[in-house]
């Protein structure tokens, strides 16, 4: 599959790098003197960022800052780094354009909505990780989604990201030519998640693919947008396709995620909690305090996780 | 140009509908009882929408919560609608996902980066102001951009959103499948704007092509991403090519935000500052004061034309 960068496999592949290291697809960097990761309001001249980040080993990343905040402290208390009322200040304090929490070897960091938003963040996320001569970095998106098939608060541990056609693909638009990437996860990471949501045994957790969209009204073929022109008919025989297509829940973020971890060497994994069964309805009416448990789910999975991997160091 | 709403002239042509009225194209809508905005944290059944945003005549929605807080402030003073020091709440504090603010007829709403987005935001508040009952509402996004070919600190109103093929149009995914749709804007409140911006006269104002992209590392062709698979001539001859096709600056909203002002006869603009020249580099290192100065220009701007009409009611 063309991924419109043909130096990777060449860079990935170079003795010279180092065991896990960040990959940078991009020749132009090395011209560069000075980064400044604007939306992060981070550069490499003001910060040092070996020192801030070099130590980090997970990143969870997440739509919503709040919960990013929320997820900082979770896993802190978890870790048993630093007192229970400690906080953690934000990062990004510079910018109200993501939030980026840090916490020992974790570091938690906001996307906001949507494949354009998450892939800038992302840009500057891996260089950040880069620059900071990070390596064996695991990077999880832990989200919320809408379900298919499944029990509201499911939690689905992405197998393959797919487009709205059910195929493992992202378009990139690249000097207004599109290009085509994969969006392949790591197969070892979604199984040692999955073998913890067994461990934890708290809530229903399956594999499945997820469904990344460009809207989340009319393309996730809700009836309850602003504009609608199909029939609800045509909208359940739709999802019903996806739910064939092995799809379990539908979200804005994956494709681009799974895309850019796979290109630049990131063990990536996706994990959302379903708000809705979306063959049951399009509104998210379930109470709030409900939906806040819920979105604590992914949370407590990928917690899991970094707490066994945390212990083995 | 097919847009996928077959419904939609029919229903503006409707002679029961009041003049100005936002037009709804989604016969579903009727049957729904009570519906919830869920990413304003905003509903139906809980909120009086007529009583609390009946009197809305203007709407001015931006990238960043900050910012569209500060034009609150502004256009309040420049009104003279409170106090100086008054305070004005954001009336979606119960979620993090989007900031919303009111003073007197003008509605100021952040709606983060890109596409998907602003959508969610545009669709959710299209229904507010339906249910709210107004009529003859004016749609504004100030923004940044990228400029091309032109001094940093200019004011673009763009004449036609394009595409990252400079073709006037929207692609919206529907079923599984691509619509395309019009990015008309108002013609006569472009105009009104560039008249606005000749009697400030504080600042270059332009009107132009704004290319509106999904991305903004490799989709406006910068060599600065964490992926980068083209040379610096390629990129630009494609900014070139664009200059040549009437693009003056380049964001990330005003597709969608014309496509979907048009379907719900809402007049509408885009009005945004370029941060840098695009032919002259990627990384946006101007000083932070002379950004903060920058980003005021749409507000002045939007502000001049709201006081006009303001004054004639």
């Amino acid at each position: 599959m063309a991924s419109g960068v043909p130096s990777v496999k060449k860079k990935m592949e170079d003795p010279a790098s180092e065991e896990g290291a960040i990959s940078l697809p991009n020749p132009h960097l090395e011209k560069i003197k000075e980064d400044f990761l604007y939306h992060f309001a981070l550069g490499t001249a003001t910060h040092d960022f070996p020192a801030l980040f070099g130590d980090v080993k997970f990143v969870c990343v997440g739509g919503s800052p709040s919960r990013m905040k929320n997820f900082i402290s979770f896993i802190a208390e978890d870790l048993g780094i630093g007192s229970p009322s400690c906080d953690h200040p934000n990062i990004c304090a510079g910018t109200d354009r993501y939030a980026m929490y840090k916490a020992g070897p974790v570091l938690s960091v906001s996307h906001g909505m949507g494949i354009p938003s998450i892939a800038i963040m992302l840009h500057e996320l891996i260089k950040l990780l880069h620059y900071a001569k990070c390596s064996n970095v695991i990077m999880v998106r832990i989200g919320t989604s809408g379900g298919i098939g499944l029990e509201p608060g499911s939690v689905v541990i992405t197998k393959q990201a797919v487009d709205a056609t059910f195929k493992p693909q992202f378009e990139q638009m690249i000097l207004g030519k599109p290009v085509i990437r994969s969006t392949v996860l790591d197969k070892g990471l979604a199984e040692e998640l999955m073998e913890c949501g067994k461990e934890l045994n708290q809530f229903n957790t399956v594999t499945g693919n997820t469904m990344c969209t460009l809207d989340f009204y009319e393309g996730q073929a809700r009836l309850d947008g602003a504009i609608c022109s199909y029939s609800e008919e045509e909208k359940l025989e739709y999802l019903k396709s996806a739910y064939e297509a092995g799809v379990r829940n539908v979200e804005m973020e994956s494709s681009v995620f799974a895309a850019m971890c796979s290109l630049s060497g990131l063990r990536g994994a996706v994990v959302c909690v379903t708000l809705l069964d979306r063959l049951e309805g399009d509104q998210i009416i379930t109470p709030h305090e409900v939906l806040k448990e819920y979105q604590t789910r992914p949370q407590k999975l990928v917690g899991h996780l970094i707490k066994k991997h945390h212990g083995k160091q």
